[in-house]
């Protein structure tokens, strides 16, 4: 038999804890993948207290947070790091990262959630809830008809986790989906695949956009003006964010959510979050402010990203490489 | 050749122009059952002009409003009155109207429409809506969290139309659906049917309750403070109304949108429409308030009307009764 796998696991105690990877969560979930499962010694460590330690002789690290940079070149071990988020934008660039060590997120853990989400979020906006939540701030009693959503046309930016579950929502809603991906390859919730420098081609004449890119150098502002000019102007239609904020340009937004180019927003991300209580956009007319709970299911979180984690490992014993959910080092998500 | 059917139709101008049954209207609608239709002659009116001479022979109304009462009672040949509305609570009593004329409603005409509303509102209280424009308007970043709404509970009180096409939605989204109606025959949308004096146990642990009740005499106030207090107290859940605003009890609601016992609802009816500036509804916490657009589609409102009077009318032909959507004179609906 051969020597088990070293495994730490730190958790974080400012963070939710229902997020947290404590050894309840760890017996939960290897309760399902013992079978599978390569045969593993585990330490559980808080706040990054004696990882140093931890780190000298373990082989994966499954955290919450970017870890203390001296112990993981130190940790001459280690071979993956598996984080139990999805967007890993708090570690770009990972230039700190060394060669020969993996970087894998939770990416599927949210699918279910913001299928939900996203189903909902273009209900509203069809039947103008953006409106007519400032309508009421105004006693105003200001109904604004539109036909059935079955048949509009959306554009799903970004098309991992969060776009895929968004376009399964609008398939099943009757929507025409054309997503926006680096891989170009067909997918069957796609009815049409745009590359990242054709958005505004794929925003052209669309109902609804909704943009679910990771934040990353080269996504920041990527949604803007361009794409917002090129969708369908007024109706019952808009925009969603539930990516990152600053990958859309919201100065941009706002000045068509005023002129009515733009019927209504729902936003689910900030820069930064939580957004302060003195900041415009709390006021901003035809937008519905949502305080980043699109994709996070706290009774399922943890499980489901160590799922992810369990699915990584079957790769991960076999030496197939990249792991299933790897960051790659260029892209940087 | 039997003699043609004698037909008149009257739109009511101050109703909105794509409800009006006008010549165009009609000869669209006839292009469709032009093969099934029988032999008909057609007149036109408005507001109700000419409408004495009209019905000196017409065998058929089709109006917007309740005739006058005078006309009707001279209108010897008078045999079918064809609304083209759901609604007939501004007809009610029915005292006026003689023995042997049958009264129809548009029943069918706002599936499609309050199918999407209905999937829409399930999912915003689920997600904590009426919560978040409450935050919203406080500026408060307040996020509360829940799992999926897949396997919640919803309670449909009123299983006509509008009560079918929210099960619809309910079940699409994977949620069990406690039916109320009158009719207890198996339904292939409810999970399970109560009459209407059990609706307080219809409505014992659901996470929501949508209410799609007529206005009539015995509806009014039905769903109050005994079906609210019966529901799954707090959580992503809550209370939709779809129907007539005096079927539900405001006053009993607020009561529990205030102290938190109902985390939110959606309130598309009210009484009167529109809800006056100075109504303190425009003011309550934890409720979005709608301006009754949950079921009318005015792209397609009078071409689905007219579909459902083509369907009375291939039984009215035969001599079937009571015709497909014919309002039963006892229950008003």
């Amino acid at each position: 038999m051969t020597r088990p796998i070293r495994v730490h696991l730190d958790s974080q105690t400012w963070k939710a804890p229902h997020m947290r990877v404590d050894a309840d969560a760890w017996n939960q979930a290897l309760e399902r993948h013992r079978a599978a499962a390569a045969p593993m010694t585990v330490s559980f460590g808080q706040d990054w207290q004696g990882v140093d330690g931890a780190l000298a002789d373990a082989e994966i690290l499954i955290c919450q947070s970017k870890p203390p940079v001296e112990a993981i070149q130190k940790a001459k071990r280690l071979k993956w790091i598996m984080m139990t988020m999805a967007g890993v934008e708090s570690l770009l660039p990972l230039d700190w990262l060394p060669a020969g060590v993996a970087l894998t997120n939770n990416s599927g853990t949210h699918y279910p959630k913001t299928r939900e989400f996203a189903a909902m979020a273009l209900g509203m906006l069809h039947f103008r809830m953006p409106h007519l939540a400032t309508a009421q701030r105004e006693h105003s009693w200001s109904p604004k008809f539109d036909s059935l959503i079955t048949g509009k046309t959306v554009t799903v930016v970004g098309f991992g986790t969060l776009g895929q579950a968004s376009a399964d929502a609008a398939k099943v809603m009757g929507l025409t989906v054309r997503a926006v991906r680096r891989n170009q390859a067909a997918h069957p919730l796609a009815d049409a695949m745009y590359p990242p420098d054709a958005l505004t081609e794929a925003a052209t004449g669309a109902d609804f956009l909704i943009c679910t890119l990771p934040l990353t150098p080269a996504t920041r502002h990527m949604v803007g003006a361009a794409a917002f000019d090129a969708m369908k102007a007024g109706g019952g239609g808009g925009v969603v964010n539930i990516g990152r904020g600053p990958v859309m340009d919201y100065d941009a937004l706002v000045e068509r959510l005023d002129d009515g180019r733009i019927s209504g927003a729902i936003l689910d991300v900030f820069d930064p979050e939580p957004l302060p209580k003195e900041h415009p956009l709390w006021r901003q007319k035809n937008l519905v402010i949502v305080p980043h709970m699109s994709s996070d299911d706290p009774s399922t979180y943890i499980q489901r990203t160590l799922d992810v984690f369990f699915q990584n490992l079957e790769a991960y014993a076999v030496g197939r490489s990249p792991l299933v959910t790897e960051i790659d080092r260029e892209t940087g998500y």
